[in-house]
């Protein structure tokens, strides 16, 4: 690691366009895409309609704006409720939006460690339609896959489909937060179209793991998605000559999906590797894709703060997520070396407190 | 028990006026509460602000109402979140309208079964400020005593104060939903103004265990107030010749506080007779005030469905929670041999089945 | 006109009940109107079906909150637009309820003095489907008859029959704020139901001209109630024992609906009488009901507000609209030598203003 | 004009990006403008904040969030009220967004022929604060320059400053949707911090007149500024490496700006070459910037719908704004000669319908 540069493992998010996205950038065919369409656009939701298997796509500018495009369309009449994590990302880092914005009513159930919630515990937050007088009336189910605040960690097909009939059977659609479906996919070894078979709208990002600079997708029946066309200009998403940034992402579907099953072993190593540091824990088993939560043992005198805060000196950004846990998240412009630079970083850093733990 | 008489068990908001109370209608002296103010309004406004110890205090149509403008005016500003128990009536039994009516995002921590939440769970929900681009802003903490969902059972003083010093110290309000705060205070032993001491707000039910016809009191501070008088008029709460009402709600307070005394023990002795019964069961410790909660025993062939059609044949009037459990409320107009009566009523019909059941 | 005794002219709410109502309110049957439904409630709401010829009717606490139920029952889904008169009651006087509360979009056209807007104004402002990604839907058109802010002017049948067709031919609903629905059909010589048989819905107010203390009625069809119902708990107007309250109602249907064109008198003797007083004009020909409103004329010296207060100094409350104009409503507690005592006030108050103009 | 090829006059929005852009964004130094800031996007923010004289800007995905944001964060109390033009673009074309994404309640003004609001209009309709309890509260102005919707007009700053006073006395706040202020700026030959001296917020398009594929800027104190970042993320138009359309911008700016006056010289000479096609008129002293509404003259057969059809078989895209007028924006990617095309368009198309009207 040369002095002076950086290692982000702050978010997929940070990654930098590649030469053939700039490339890309420089020569795409554009248009109007308020007006008309625009065909690079056409391209990339054709594209990626056909990955997740729904009839339809649309580019937005952001995840929150695709689940709260997703979430506002299912639930377009006034007096609609959501059930969803309350760990989700939806519920807890996008400014209670659906509410704020759309006056939907959310109802959460507890997320597992594994990121799933209890069948059950689903089946009974589903409002019942003869308490209408008190009741709000439950419109819609969302899951997260794979779940950020979980660890990363995927949802099974199985688990997948198992909510997709609760929702059926109770005339509620489902809606998944696929920001990170590829990475789930991937390390699932399913097809995306295959994990979200079950939901009626899927959100997908560009511009995490897959490292497009700018957007998100959702996907959904015809029906669906002119419903979200309007409410995307309504809140102020649409754009005009967006093929700029759709040609960037296609060459991120064509050359960076490939890259997160490295992404995934990068993410293993760093666990693997900090769980020989005395002082921080890591359960390696539950490293399912590119994101890493890991702890500082009890009674250390260390807090996530001034680690980080160390770990920053020497140019290596993370994410604080309470007093003694931290998050890191690994993408395709993170080398192993990186990884061995962060994991020396982290040793060194330890190493000095250990002694002043008097271990 | 006469034939064709009704025992209506299903909630104390089912009581009748009183000839005392008719008779403070029919004389009450009233005025156009919108243009001006109704005398007997500003009466029992004031009345009912001394009781609380608060400045100020506002008669609305309902306690939903109460509720969801003492919600409001704390949260007025857009991007608001509340913290509130996930066994909270605001949160199940009032069409979520602080959400779709007023906007606000719920964050729920779970309700004990005393109706307590804990203290760290509340605090781990405030959210961070400086995480605000992505949070919404946590404005208020709400509170419910006594918890109807948790049968009936009382949040102390200690309590109260406790949660009223977190969000003190993290500049939030606090909103006490007092639907049967009066019974909270007769079952504690404590007047009603300790109890609400810590709250910046309290909305009181007049037509539960008071048994005033319609109505309810929201207090707080005067600034509170007008913005509560506003709000009230937005909604349509805002009526013209209330005295009419206030006038009765008057009685309610002079003459019906004294009566929960009564109706707890009622509620007790309802307790203690249905554990005879067999197949039915309540942990009697729990019934605090009016509300008693008893489920069917597991294994038993019948259901609540059949139970409560059983005993409505015979005239008496229960509330069905799910498939085994089942919510009686007493209130002033149940008389002691109503209860008896019900007990044998259910004495009846359990016989039966544990006949079938082979018992 | 005894010293100390009030005239108060302000509006036709601010009448009390009468003897009959306040026995009729102590002897009132009643049940819980949420739970059940209360029996006085549903004759009340049946009498009101009838006489507005529609299938139900709802009991709600006010007429702001008659006109935002039914406006939101009609604009149910996110992106509605409602086309309504710019000096309508609903736009100007209710807080604006139906966007800071509901988000409906209003779509206002110019109301002319008589109340009407003109047709081809109306077609012209219904939005064109085919602009649906940056227009909001039009959903709902709203009238008001009699046309408070327009000095109570009458829509015709004819006229309102014409915005029924308009609003079928483009597939929207019809509302009417019919809060002195009462007084344009005695005005017109026309029955009530044939007045709105072109709406979808229509809000009369009972605590207006017709002298009950409390309350309106919202009339539809079944399916329009069961919303509206819903909609009413959500808001807090889901009362208990209203049975008090529509008791009262049901006694100002019977006996109060006859004092209306006796009102109408008093307000053109009203007139008339003010016409004869230098310094104030009224147009004698646009008293068509019970408001009148009455200009100061142009280049005196005297305002509005000052001749407000010189009569409530001898006990004459008013509304002062301008600085230049002033409203005063009839209704059956106001006596012809009220009117009269009225009117030598103003006569006495003027007569030292022209003095002080050199008149 | 070379068969195939397209001049498309339906909006200053089609410009696809130049060569300088097209490198600009290729090699734009990018970073995550979410969790850090994108230091393109921060230079293109310090620009517009010198060039419209405000403490900063904010970078957002289009027009409609720019006005959207501005009017949301201006109103951010429930029950606010915004003034604004009947014809204005706001109230026009952006879904009724700010009521039902905002619940912010719309009182438009009439605009006049040349975009502007009568002053006294304005001042009429702020509400008097001690009708509160019936009224919303006003917050805020909006003026719209150049107004699209009356052709392009441009408001002076006379009368900016004047309508800017009236908002400070009144404690408003005042919004100016600029989304050709440099249209404007160039027409007046007044500077842009000029003519948004007396504004709070301004927001400017960059995809319009100046030519870049997406984007707008909104602008105002660093307090504003900081709740529209927080807006903005709730929105969903919080965007990551949005330095590659921001370098575009930049080079619109420095290189667009200066095109604006040419194409308000074309934009004359088609007004003026229009005016000599018998059936087609426009007022051409009322062409001041970029925009054309034209009319076909009364009496004619021709339909404006049969008019653009013809002409887009020509390869030339219009607007059509009702049955007999159509709108034309000028913009740098069309020369004069694809004006001169377009007329002798119109002439044959007009031609043989004259000679079909027996001219």
């Amino acid at each position: 690691m040369v002095a002076g540069t950086t290692v982000d493992l702050r978010s997929d998010t940070v990654t930098k366009p590649t030469e053939s996205m700039r490339a890309a950038m420089a020569n795409a065919e554009v248009d109007d895409d308020v007006l008309t369409y625009d065909p690079t656009a056409f391209r990339l939701e054709a594209e990626m309609a056909k990955i997740t298997g729904k009839e339809a796509a649309l580019f937005v500018p952001s995840g929150t704006m695709g689940n709260l495009i997703s979430v506002l369309v299912h639930c377009d009449v006034r007096g609609s409720e959501v059930i969803l994590g309350d760990n989700s990302h939806i519920h807890i880092y996008e400014n209670g939006g659906i509410s704020t914005i759309g006056g939907v009513h959310p109802r959460t159930v507890k997320n597992n460690p594994d990121g799933t919630m209890d069948i059950d515990l689903i089946e009974a937050a589903i409002r019942d339609p003869r308490g209408e007088l008190v009741y709000p009336t439950t419109k819609l189910i969302c899951l997260e896959n794979s779940q950020a605040n979980c660890g990363g960690r995927c949802l099974s097909v199985e688990y997948t489909d198992r909510v997709g009939e609760i929702a059926k059977k109770n005339g509620l659609k489902l809606h998944i937060d696929g920001a990170r479906i590829f990475n789930a996919s991937v390390a699932l070894g399913v097809p995306v179209h295959r994990l979200v078979e079950a939901a009626d709208s899927v959100s997908v990002c560009l511009s995490k793991g897959l490292g497009a600079p700018v957007g998100s997708i959702v996907v959904g029946s015809k029906s669906f998605i002119n419903k979200a066309r309007r409410l995307r200009k309504t809140l102020g998403g649409g754009m005009r000559q967006i093929g700029i940034l759709c040609a960037a992402a296609l060459v991120a579907l064509q050359e960076n999906v490939a890259k997160l099953e490295a992404d995934h072993k990068k993410a293993k190593m760093f666990a693997e590797g900090l769980n020989q540091i005395k002082g921080l824990k890591v359960d390696v088993n539950k490293v399912e894709t590119n994101i890493v939560y890991f702890d500082i043992v009890e009674g250390s005198k260390i807090k996530a703060e001034t680690l980080c805060k160390n770990l920053e000196e020497h140019g290596v950004l993370l994410m604080r997520e309470s007093s003694s846990r931290i998050r890191i998240v690994l993408h395709h412009q993170i080398s192993t070396s990186d990884v061995q630079y962060t994991l020396s970083c982290f040793q060194q850093a330890l190493t000095g407190v250990q002694e002043e733990n008097g271990i």
